[in-house]
């Protein structure tokens, strides 16, 4: 684990199946995703690490800005007395927060928080920026980093001290306005989830015993990892006029008329990283959907000293039209490796096709192509290269996005009792549904046992139960829960 | 200058050329840049002025991606240890540096350093990615934001404790290879003042006693501002094999022989934003040149009652052709306010081209162009409208940067005594070239008389002396020094 290290064999050599958490720590290392910072709990991001996450963000900030968010910058540091503030609203993050105490030799008068959030010292500013009905919406949203001292092992992009993330705040005139905001940027998380990342996902409520502080209601992204543990990927809180009414965010109507405004927060980190890495990598390394690959297809010239120069140019004109074609596309002639190793490791690295060429290929007018998923062949002409490539990327795309369907469609199973609930989880992980009452009680003999929880009910609040009876205690139903292990 | 202020007169109050300070934080206030943060020392990037600067990294981080840079994300943190390691190299950032001591309720076994500047956490990486000559070059980039504890006043964008930037690292087998890094970076900062900021730029060296610690060669961006004085506005620094050394940066080349890289590394910071607004903006508020300006063009239509339909659909018409083109096009159809309202709250906001359309523009099948730098309005055709706006636009750009570069070559005199450096400098501001024998302590009676200092020197070292003779001391001139007041 130690960033030391030196000469390390290439491939992964721990398996996904056998031992998740240490083939995941493996591949993110081995495939130049990130390395561990000399302090506990601190990741350095590497350039094939970043790029994933450039990509993400560039989706999202389309979007988002598409639908009428503007980003700004609000400082790293918040001083105490304003997270105090805070307080009355939503549940200290005292016991996470790093604090700055000097600058220079300096003692400061008042401690610094570094952001864990920031709510806090973003909403007085929406108060102020607030005034008529007519600065209503006003949508912000900032990237940046944030900090929470947690205590637990870390997890690269699933449990850092430090991560990076996006956290958008607005404020609107009435709760329809707040509300279709929340399922809006849940949409465009879900989105991003199952059309960019290739991940089905589930979408629902927090039960309110885990909803955001102070949040009327927090939706969530739920993804389902290969160990049978569910990841929230994304939220988003419709907090009602709770934060309004703690930092004066009020506007006046058009009688001139005070009003609190009603307010959403929303949110997705690299976490979303984490969970892509899982969902799709395999014992070979790296596996990542098209349109999140820093290089989308590796071409790979196999010569002979006398077929050398033929198949290199061959190579270089089949690259320019893929590069024309507006493909990121990568031609791989070292000198001092041979074909194999270049196979190894591209796969290692996540390049979703590899495109094969040889004398064959140059006699014939063909290219071959190889799906990193599945390593799936064929050969097709040279003509059109551009187009034949994009419906292989489609495919690779399809693929990844089946193979993650059906896991999850199998791994959505039903309980009636707290025995069976227990005993599928235990058995199978994955989601397990159940009729709750809504006693976040009901949920403890669960934890207790196995450290599964309720990670969310449906998002309709009035879809009926699935079943009559809660599972555990046996009054009337709800909801229906979903239960599952969670990151 | 707090926050809290509410309605506050909407024009600009203060005057540029009288009180150049007092405009400048108007302004940025007025203008919705930036507000002042609960902190001294620390701003809220507000959305107007986040998407200034997020055009700005647009441009640089292309450029940077096609020239071979990759991004990387390091942490916000540094040990102590780390950072007293780079001493060995670099001067302490020691009295600059805001420290983390207590994470949750835990206080640290050993502080952390908010990033001052990431050096001292980089290189160990660069060192471990380091391996083969086949490795380089190595260039890594980060946009993040730093910290520096610095007891001056706030000046938005130019001086804040907490400050936006990009560091770019870099290492090389040569020296030629490390030197032609360093110069291309300092072109493409000098390519982002001229083409995008336009604003013409002196580029030269730092004189060797304000050098970045440790660097070979500290290469400068100086944009003179209205009231005279310089802006360092980017660095390019040749570390030379300084920080290898220091950090084992080390590759083994084809014969297997270990060598110390050539490093360089270089940075923009938000200060680009400060000096862009200070250089064109006026006594009516913001100047933005095209590429920067969140909206390029405002159309306000002016109708009476019974024109109101006609003049709505044919504005609507012209913005849909606009936004067809690729232009960023704001249709102010608000009721509340009337014409004149609006070109005030446009010229404030700094649109650089608005559009008026009235009954007898509609008439005409015409629109009429007003450009916001200097007032000039031309009519022209309805038909073309994106070509037109294109033109003008560029005319727009053509008018900032004919004004900044006449008044830079202007403010460029020579002098060839103390006296006359004083006085210059004293009168009119501006650069003054002088023989320079190369002794800091020359530097020192200039500093101490007026606080004006030795900018920069000539690029080229062979580059002969304006005078033959030091124009403080006398003795033969190696140099010619650049003396100015900087920010």
């Amino acid at each position: 684990m130690s960033h030391q290290d030196g000469d390390q064999e290439l491939g992964i050599t721990e398996s996904k199946a056998h031992n998740t958490g240490e083939w995941y720590a493996e591949l993110v290392q081995k495939a130049g995703l990130a390395d561990y910072a000399p302090m506990g709990g601190f990741i350095v991001t590497r350039p094939r690490g970043y790029a994933i996450w450039e990509r993400i963000q560039d989706h999202l900030d389309g979007w988002f800005k598409d639908t009428g968010v503007r980003n700004a910058y609000f400082p790293l540091f918040i001083p105490e007395s304003y997270l105090e503030r805070e307080k009355d609203v939503v549940e200290g993050f005292d016991p996470e927060v790093a604090w700055v105490t000097h600058g220079g030799y300096e003692e400061l008068e008042e401690r610094l928080a570094v952001r864990p959030t920031s709510e806090s010292i973003i909403a007085p500013y929406m108060a102020q920026w607030t005034r008529s009905h007519r600065d209503l919406p006003l949508r912000l949203n900032q990237w940046c980093s944030v900090v929470r001292w947690e205590a637990t092992e870390t997890k690269p992009f699933f449990r850092t001290k430090e991560f990076l993330w996006q956290e958008g705040h607005t404020a609107h005139a009435d709760r329809e306005g707040a509300w279709e905001e929340t399922m809006m940027r849940l949409d465009q998380y879900e989105r991003v989830y199952e059309e960019v990342m290739a991940m089905p996902a589930l979408t629902g409520r927090k039960p309110p015993h885990d909803k955001f502080p102070g949040a009327h209601t927090t939706t969530t992204i739920e993804a389902l990892m290969p160990d049978g543990k569910t990841v929230q990927g994304a939220t988003s809180h419709y907090l009602g006029t709770s934060f309004a009414e703690a930092f004066d965010i009020t506007y006046a109507d058009a009688d001139e008329t005070e009003h609190p405004a009603h307010t959403t927060s929303w949110g997705i980190s690299w976490r979303a990283m984490g969970a892509l890495i899982m969902t799709h990598s395999d014992d070979q390394g790296l596996v990542l959907p098209p349109a999140l690959a820093p290089e989308q297809v590796v071409i790979v010239p196999i010569w002979q000293e006398e077929t050398k120069a033929d198949v290199l140019e061959y190579a270089e004109g089949v690259a320019e039209d893929l590069e024309a074609a507006g493909h990121r596309v990568h031609l791989d002639d070292r000198e001092n490796r041979n074909p194999g190793f270049k196979y190894n490791e591209w796969e290692l690295k996540g390049v979703p096709l590899r495109i094969e060429i040889g004398p064959n290929e140059v006699e014939d007018g063909e290219i071959t192509l190889v799906h990193r998923p599945d390593g799936e062949s064929a050969t097709a002409g040279r003509d059109a290269v551009g187009e034949t490539v994009q419906e292989h990327l489609d495919a690779v795309f399809a693929t990844l996005y089946a193979s993650a369907e059906a896991t999850l469609e199998g791994e959505i199973r039903e309980a009636e009792s707290r025995e069976e609930i227990l005993g599928t989880i235990g058995q199978h992980g994955g989601y397990v549904k159940a009729g709750w009452c809504g006693d976040a009680a009901c949920e403890e003999p669960i934890k207790d046992a196995i450290a599964a929880e309720i990670v969310m009910v449906p998002l309709d609040r009035d879809e009926a139960p699935i079943h009559e009876d809660c599972a555990i205690c046996g009054e009337p139903a709800e909801e229906t829960a979903y239960f599952a292990k969670s990151y």
